[in-house]
């Protein structure tokens, strides 16, 4: 998930750097969100859309390995958007970047293509064993 | 963090396995924890005990990298217990394990210790960069 662009990778001088650091240090911070690490109460909840523009849902939770402590899926709740109402989409986290324009992440990905993405019912919680990982990322072209 | 015990390493036969494996699909599947993943809504608000027993607070939120997406903190709502009240304390994820009787998370540390470990109150969030990490972790003794 990346959240900054990386679109200006113009070199500043140390002074340039200098003063914006001390811009930086002189903003409020957003409490749930400093420096490079976010708050999953912020992650919890933030809509998500798919890159022509339409809300696909939000984050309902996270998935994180116990040992690793790595977030493997925000699982976005679908909503009743394509009439399959209720349903869940894990998404690997990778897949995830913020758009600030939107206040939401975005998932390069459309709908008829999320439509077929692996999911499932609230009250069918799948296994997230080593092969659904392998699954559920294949289909968005990552390695598990 | 740990959720299992790897006290027993008892090898066991392809019969045994599979009647484990089928006996493990019968079972209802807790909605919020399933295999070696744990559910962010779960952590959330999970009780954390001293080794001595004394409840200390609840996990409050997580703080996720944004782009590795590694959960760096579970952080503490320290709450009043030690008159300090409304206090939160970044605690590394390492520094986490479940204790299934107590149901909830054990921190190997006392709470005298813990008192002067890295804090912060709700309208003070500090600064997660490199230096804080590194200050947090080595408090509990672990590399950042």
């Amino acid at each position: 998930m990346n959240q900054t662009t990386m679109r200006n990778e113009t070199r500043f001088s140390d002074d340039e750097l200098q003063r914006r650091r001390d811009f930086d240090r002189s903003r409020p911070l957003d409490r749930d969100e400093s420096s490079n690490l976010i708050s999953s109460s912020k992650v919890e909840s933030t809509n998500v859309y798919a890159t022509d523009g339409d809300k696909l849902g939000s984050i309902s939770h996270l998935m994180i390995g116990k040992r690793s402590g790595r977030v493997e899926y925000a699982v976005m709740n679908f909503g009743s958007f394509l009439g399959i109402g209720g349903s869940y989409h894990p998404l690997p986290w990778d897949t995830l970047d913020f758009d600030n324009n939107r206040g939401g992440y975005v998932v390069n990905i459309d709908k008829d293509r999320l439509r077929d993405a692996p999911s499932f019912k609230e009250d069918r919680q799948p296994t997230y064993d080593r092969q659904y990982g392998e699954t559920v990322y294949g289909y968005y072209g990552l390695n598990y």
